[in-house]
């Protein structure tokens, strides 16, 4: 046990903890409460706290991963956690003195949830990919070579604050209006429904029930015509943006989490079509896959950061 | 001399060849004819001949770079070049072979050129960027951590070809319609240009004369106002794709080349309001530059690739 790791995903609500080993079995995972008064300044030592209880009679541990709600460079600056209430600091250096030096490193959450997936999830098999999380917003993640691609600040990835449609009236969370976001997330999915519900009279069992991109590709899988343009719509927007993401990074694969991606493989119906038309072609070859770890892809990616820096030492 | 290495550049008229100490001084460059007939065999061995001339009598060179109009993965496998007459081949063992044994690091030429600006050029300084040349077509090159961002099949950073305008006419060399290089490009902004002319009366100095990337640009230096709105026309495509770009990769700069690009720091003024307008807050903090080094960047970011690999061994 003296060579085991802990993957760390930090949320806005509560914080989860795995401890794996080295050959990246997973040993025991546990969740703390976000604790994020007072600017977040006591959810460090919570987690310390945490860790630190686990190894008590367990021996050292070589190495702690953890994943951030925020960016975060290659040397562990995060610049600002705005859920956390955090602002600008070396959080590698900061976790890591209260574990004793055990070696800390960071990444932004969605990248790190990209190499969990890639690790041992739907993304396994792969060295080059993008995993988009279709959730309450859209969140994304590059993996290069087998490693997260970070980009300058920390922030690459971040494809759901792309403009993908002009004359958009609401705000988005980010502040403006017409990203990828409002249209493919599970809430974006449920306000196209809603538009298109209010837009026309038309007979779909969408009506008078509540609408939630489940019960959207619920409906689909029913052939409501109503849900199924709904789903194309979704499936142009997503397609064309995955389709430029394609071109600047010619992925082998994507891979789609998130609540959305409950939906299943029907999803892939309505993406395809449209990512196939607009990509470049020679970037048109790439797999379509299902995320499969969940909720527990940011610790299965947090622990795969800290063991390999124990193989690499870089 | 024993160190010296090659920096190739193979163009569809012209290989422009290079040659460079290990302190990445250029000590000669010169070009040979493309010679594309026969499917374009005999292009390498004419870059051979060449090479082995210029070793003759000062020593073994310690390898050589090459940049290739086609994407090329890490591996030097060549997946079609269009304009050379070229399918799928390994072009650095081919190259290797016949240069008896010497190192052949390959890559796609937009890439290439990218890395050539970040090494000597505009981008000198940056470690993370995007060189996007403003041609006769739009090519694009990222550069990750100081080495080029490959891909899954060497077609990384092709956002030339990426959807940005739907309801075009005019079909795209790639065959598509609404690609960014149709009109951002410098046949792209003339042709910007002569739509907006045929859709109006108004007065313009770009009537009854030729119409191209740089007479457009030159009467917006002379405040003509229908040229500054084919200006703006073109930067808030262009701003947009940067946007879109960046919140993939996250850049510290963008590195502005090609022949559009000889209009200077105008071009920035109609570029960067719709940058900021649409990327994403996290990456928004990025750099615009021109490149330097013109025709010269890809037999530079060749060099750059051998003397990478003679230091690393990678």
């Amino acid at each position: 046990m003296s060579q085991s790791v802990f993957g760390i995903d930090v949320g806005g609500t509560t914080v989860k903890l795995g401890h794996f080993d080295q050959a990246g079995h997973l040993l025991d995972k546990w969740e703390i409460p976000t604790d994020t008064s007072d600017s977040g300044r006591r959810i460090l030592p919570d987690i310390a706290a945490s860790v630190k209880a686990r190894m008590n009679g367990r021996g050292e541990a070589a190495g702690v991963g953890i994943g951030v709600p925020g960016p975060v460079d290659q040397a562990g600056t995060v610049y600002k956690a705005v859920n956390l209430g955090w602002g600008v600091f070396n959080i590698a250096e900061m976790l890591g003195g209260l574990l004793g030096g055990i070696p800390v490193l960071a990444g932004n959450d969605a990248n790190v949830a990209a190499l969990g997936e890639m690790w041992q999830g739907g993304g396994a098999g792969y060295r080059n990919l993008v995993l988009v999380t279709l959730g309450t917003g859209v969140g994304g993640g590059i993996i290069r070579d087998g490693q997260i691609l970070t980009g300058a600040r920390g922030a690459a990835g971040e494809i759901g604050h792309t403009l993908v449609r002009d004359g958009e009236t609401e705000v988005c969370n980010c502040g403006k209006k017409g990203c990828l976001e409002q249209y493919t997330s599970a809430t974006g999915i449920a306000r196209l429904a809603r538009r298109k519900l209010a837009g026309t009279d038309r007979v779909s069992i969408l009506r008078d029930q509540h609408i939630s991109a489940k019960t959207v590709f619920d409906a689909v899988k029913e052939k409501d015509e109503l849900a199924m343009e709904v789903a194309a719509e979704f499936g142009e927007i997503l397609g064309r943006a995955l389709a430029a993401t394609a071109n600047v990074v010619n992925p082998e694969a994507f891979v789609i989490g998130g609540g959305v991606s409950k939906a299943g493989n029907i999803l892939f119906d309505y993406i395809v079509p449209y990512y196939n038309e607009t990509v470049f072609h020679a970037c048109r070859e790439v797999a379509f896959e299902l995320a499969i770890l969940g909720n527990d892809a940011g610790i299965y990616g947090a622990a795969k950061l800290a063991l390999d820096y124990g193989k690499t030492g870089s």
